[in-house]
């Protein structure tokens, strides 16, 4: 089972790509070409010794090397335009996380790739990403039931970007809450309706810039589209010595609950929990699993846009069939 | 989006066959052509008003009719035999569960398979099947970790199935039971090494035979390869109404649970969790959710076994992949 090795390439080196170079580092049947990114590589040292650090614009140089490029920018405003770019030219995997545009995101990928005879697996990661294959999983095996997805407590990556985006923003953390009344209220068994808004509430530490006015920043962040209208939205404004001391973790974690029932009316429930120190290394970890996943579609013969949804677990696995079989089933 | 409806037929009537027969009820996308069974159909009373029963032998002249045959059979006896005459003849999904017997299962059934152009699923349900997903997923996802799975408390179907084919006896349940002890090690994040009997004990409650010998009954029970030779078993001897009164439901459930490091040393947790008023019930929804997933495995061209592994999660839901993606992503 000699398969040659994975050879993979980081575009984007914050947090999440840090993340990743430590996965593939990790992982036995994989290697790293190098990062990529738009900030002057001479400024940046890599976490680990052997990683190599290049100018955005020498990617296309390097296309005959890579075998997957790994997608570490934020869904707000990166990935938008670097989806659907750089799966033109390589086979990618990305973690694109806003949820409402998902489809949108897809449509323009899938063109890209298609065009560019690649394969790129989009929105890997815990949600979406694990969580999203449990709803389905969920609702394929319990079809008379409820799904409840529960984010947190911990730092949301996209919800803190978003705010960091916001004008007069310096810098800011976001905190996602499962409300205990709602939690309470799925676990009795009782199938209550609950909004995503009804679940959960948003917590957001803010450092303004100097000239910044607080009210405006307040107004621009709870009334974001998709990303807190709907919420019970709190912000704190704060030093960056302060946000520094108290708020440099990222934990995060959630659960996806399907309360189903069957046959002569029985109650089943299957949970699926995650409980993360890092949420940015899980997410990388993630990542990584999909990126050995897509290679193999992208060899069987697959091209344009895929999911989580389309990727039997086999796959994202070192292991051979005969092995997983016999050790894993 | 309106394929033409799955139709499916049901090899063997019992507890899993019922809980199958329910399971299809609650399919949008399936029919039931009938059911097939050794005993007499004159014998038989069906769960549901429109379910026809009919002879074993007569199974081959339905095969036109059939897109795939659901085995409830069995694993100590009838699916070593059945599984790869069927498959032979018919596509089919099974919950083969003898685990350190599916790689011999998984040949014999893939060359039967192969010879008669079907797709056979083996080994589905929820462990071997949805557990075995969550083991891969996690190793997958954190290579530097552990993982522990937990059984309990519960009745095993096969184990009880097991016991009562035990020379001089009448009828039995067998209940797993986590040891607490061993839940609270591997809570901590201690990464502790433990076997599956360490984790676990059995606990059999038996109706003998008029004729039959306690002691050889015993002997039989907690020396059986596979199944009871490596644990703490206790066997406790009652009365047939006494095992009416106390032991007639099938409550089950367990977690599989992966502690592992990435990166910078953080330590993240994936816990997969069921908690089962009816084990049956739910081993027959995940049989009917994969015999949806071996349907569509076998229009798209694939031949001989697979198992849950080679599944994407998409094939199990009756959505079409947009709404799948719009939806649950």
């Amino acid at each position: 089972m000699s398969e040659p090795t994975i050879r993979t390439a980081i575009a984007g080196y914050g947090n999440l790509g840090r993340g990743v170079e430590a996965a593939i580092a990790a992982a036995p049947d994989m290697s790293l070409v190098g990062v990529w990114t738009r900030r002057d590589p001479e400024s940046i040292t890599p976490a680990l010794p052997g990683t190599t650090v290049h100018p955005w614009d020498s990617l296309d140089e390097h296309r005959d090397q890579i075998d997957v490029l790994v997608l570490c920018g934020g869904s707000k405003s990166d990935l938008p335009e670097q989806g659907p770019a750089l799966a033109a030219r390589f086979t990618t995997v990305d973690s694109f996380d806003t949820h409402a545009e998902i489809p949108a995101y897809f449509e323009a990928v899938d063109s890209a790739a298609r065009a560019g005879d690649t394969t790129a697996l989009i929105s890997s990661g815990w949600d979406p990403g694990m969580f999203s294959i449990n709803r389905v999983f969920g609702e394929s095996i319990l079809p008379q039931g409820a799904t409840y997805t529960f984010w947190g407590r911990g730092v949301s990556q996209g919800h803190s970007d978003a705010v960091r985006r916001v004008p007069g923003v310096a810098d800011a953390v976001q905190y996602t809450i499962p409300s205990p009344d709602a939690i309470e209220q799925v676990r009795s068994g009782s199938l209550p309706e609950l909004t995503t808004a009804q679940k959960h509430t948003r917590e957001c530490f803010v450092v303004l810039e100097d000239s910044a006015d607080p009210d405006a920043v307040t107004e621009a962040i709870v009334t974001m589209e998709h990303y807190f209208d709907a919420y019970d939205t709190s912000v704190t404004f704060l030093t960056a010595e302060e946000l520094a001391r108290d708020h440099t973790g990222m934990p995060h974690g959630g659960f996806v609950l399907r309360s189903g029932r069957t046959g002569q009316g029985h109650t089943q429930t299957i949970e699926y929990g995650l409980t993360l120190e890092s949420n940015p290394e899980f997410t990388a970890s993630v990542l990584v699993a999909y990126a050995r996943a897509v290679h193999r579609l992208h060899q069987q013969g697959q091209r344009g846009a895929v999911t989580v949804f389309d990727v039997a677990p086999g796959l994202l696995s070192p292991k051979p069939a005969a092995q997983l079989r016999a050790e894993d089933l």
